[in-house]
């Protein structure tokens, strides 16, 4: 006897059985199909790349996490975020592109960090970017809020809130205050609000800003709440005269505008000041989105604009935007929370069960010609008896079964029983096939 | 100046610009969707494994090639094929799985050979597997071959013939002639025949078979040709006793009975006794699959049956049949045999050109409508002028163009223009989303 493995895979590695699966690619194909109805093209880079490229800019976290391995001469290295190949991407075809160039890529990134809860070590990003070339129209800035706003409207998990800021204002402000300098730090607090609440960011806070009216004012601009119009407004009223700042209001308030032409509804849709998102490379408009009722869950989509996507590779100048979806940690929250649930345990329309052999070509026949008509049919060929057939269609939960015996055959019809009713009903074949499907 | 890196991917691993990715996606999606129509169920195995799981059954080439690594206390690797994780799958979900498990991964691979032209070190296995528990009825022998069928006659590349042999007519032949011992290495050089040719092939033979009327007999067996009709009766002719090769026989000529129940044409199938497929697990029904006008691509789609798909992980019986396309392999080489094309830059139908910015609103509602009704659309927010804007359009080779100016807004009309006929037309916005989308 051969010496057994035991088959198991490794922490942090999703992987699911086929009803999961049908139900995660239910979501995948839905975020594509809107993508796609935006007309971004789609891209697949290469999942193991150069070290020296992907790590180009790396550094720190990012750097420890990465698969990194040698094989022959290569020093190489798996993808950890799908931003990194486009940048190497653009920079390496720009000659061949079309600008502004909208791309998406839905594929699976790879971060050895240590696995606990809703992190994973192998996961999908879905991501969308538009680059510019050497400009991009700020309107792009409303076209990713209205791309997430279709997505999440489609895939219906509930009410949802896309919550947008501005960098601009967030760095004028700052500026204002003289705080240019530590305001990498400042906006790294500023971010935790929602995980540590306003009492811990003002004590954090005044660590590093020595004048405490300076983190008043820093705390009272993060507490300006209100409809967009009022939050726009109540920046205005802060008479602050910081160009940067008053930039980034212009920007925000233009957007907003822009947003009501994409049919994005304000319920759907605010300003939030306290949003800064910790990566440093994002310049003006920021978002992150949550589940209303779910906070907890954290932002389910991310992203922002960009000045310079392939600094690292050419000299050109390349402004962009976008945004990604953690598709992986969000299935597997909202499986956890209960809010999806798979409802097939096959992707099969219809199941044929032939009473015996002697029916096979019948019943093969019958098959073929619902394939052409796009039906998904699958035959069952094992079962002793009926029974035994009835439940391998019940096990994948095929609700429609065609039973074919000699009857059938004589007969030229086919018995359809839906297995959810119990109800069974004979069909001329034909009239079936015209009327029925 | 950030000092640039040069931006470059590894030799070896296939990556597309946007019109040829478009074309890439186009064959993925319909391999998909004839596997789904048969009844296959999705999988999405992790791309890194346990290298013990993973080369329990490995060794020599295979273990030479994979992607090996160490991250923290863990010796991985990259999945080499589809097959391995497949078994290692259904071992570790034997309980919750419905048998016979029919079940489809598209997926990348990954081996680090020498990369020479056509191969590729990392590229996508489309993989379907059918697996029994304990035993698995001989139609799915026949099932394979009508979903390649499907597959090459949806995908029109031209003419193609599978082509299919029995291994247990080789084995029991090989058997009744005493060379039971060296049958895999006569296996290998038959294996060969397309390559170097019937005398090459004798020439080898010859040198592990003592016996010069055995190596005649073994050509005599493998040039046997006709209709699948002929073929068998040539096999039962031969008047061997061998039972394992009379077994063969049988489910050869069973499985050319079942094919025509699937509407699988005979040009389009033939038996050939010299297939016998490198790999050892294959023990009854093999499969090679050939563009008849490019014989010189090799076989496009291989596979066959296997006694045993998870020995190394479980004490389960659990014979299986499969067959697998590499798709990048043969994507790269209907490129450059010119077979296939790709006709778009771009996935949008509509693109949405607006004069000015005073006809953002009404372009956008536009828009939304038109992707209300499942249209792919796109609106060009730069370009100086309109000339400017229709070069976008024409780069990305949308040849439907929406053009949108006060007069439009006023009117509430659409100017389309044809970009291939250069016919521009002006509707009413409602009689055109009525009746020409």
């Amino acid at each position: 006897m051969t010496k057994k493995v035991q088959p198991r895979t490794l922490p942090g590695f999703m992987e699911l059985l086929p009803s999961d699966q049908i139900l995660f690619n239910q979501i995948y194909d839905t975020i594509r199909s809107v993508y796609e109805s935006f007309g971004f093209l789609p891209l697949d880079t290469p999942t193991i790349e150069y070290s020296e490229v992907l790590l180009a800019k790396a550094g720190g976290e990012t750097e420890k996490q990465i698969y990194r391995f040698n094989k022959g001469d290569h020093d190489l290295s798996l993808r950890f975020d799908l931003t990194v190949p486009l940048a190497r991407y653009v920079s390496e075809h720009y000659a061949d592109l079309t600008f502004p160039f909208k791309r998406y890529q839905m594929s699976k990134v790879f971060r050895g960090e240590r696995p606990q809860k809703g992190r994973f070590r192998e996961f999908y990003q879905c991501d969308i970017d538009i680059i510019g070339n050497e400009t991009l129209p700020l309107i792009y800035d409303a076209e990713m809020p209205a791309v997430i706003y279709n997505i999440f409207k489609r895939l219906n998990f509930g009410d949802f809130i896309i919550r947008m800021n501005n960098r601009k204002i967030l760095n004028g402000f700052f500026d204002s205050l003289n705080l240019k300098e530590c305001s990498t730090d400042v906006l790294r607090i500023i971010d935790k609000i929602d995980k540590i609440g306003t009492d811990n960011v003002r004590e954090e806070l005044l660590n590093i800003v020595d004048d405490s009216t300076s983190v008043d004012k820093i705390i009272e601009f993060i507490s300006i709440k209100g409809s967009n119009e009022e939050i726009i407004d109540a920046l205005g009223n802060l008479n602050i005269t910081n160009e940067i700042f008053n930039e980034g209001v212009n920007e925000i308030k233009q957007v907003v505008n822009y947003l009501k032409l994409y049919n994005v509804s304000e319920e759907n849709f605010i300003i939030d000041l306290t949003i800064a998102r910790g990566l440093d490379y994002y310049t003006g408009t920021v978002y992150e989105t949550n589940l209303k009722d779910y906070p907890g869950l954290g932002s389910i989509c991310s992203g922002g604009r960009y000045d310079n996507l392939t600094e690292y590779y050419t000299s050109q100048h390349l402004p962009g935007i976008g945004v990604s979806i953690g598709l992986t940690r969000l299935f597997s929250q909202l499986k956890s929370e209960g809010l999806i649930q798979n409802d097939r345990t096959s992707l099969t329309d219809i199941i044929i069960l032939p009473m015996d052999d002697s029916v096979l070509e019948y019943s093969l026949m019958v098959a073929n010609k619902l394939r052409e008509k796009s039906i998904k049919v699958d035959i069952c060929y094992t079962g002793k008896n009926i029974k035994n057939k009835m439940k391998y269609a019940d096990k994948l939960d095929i609700n429609k079964v065609i039973i074919i015996g000699t009857n059938e055959v004589n007969n030229n019809t086919i018995v359809l029983k839906n297995m959810d009713t119990g109800i069974q009903e004979e069909y001329d074949i034909d009239i079936f096939l015209e009327k029925h499907i």
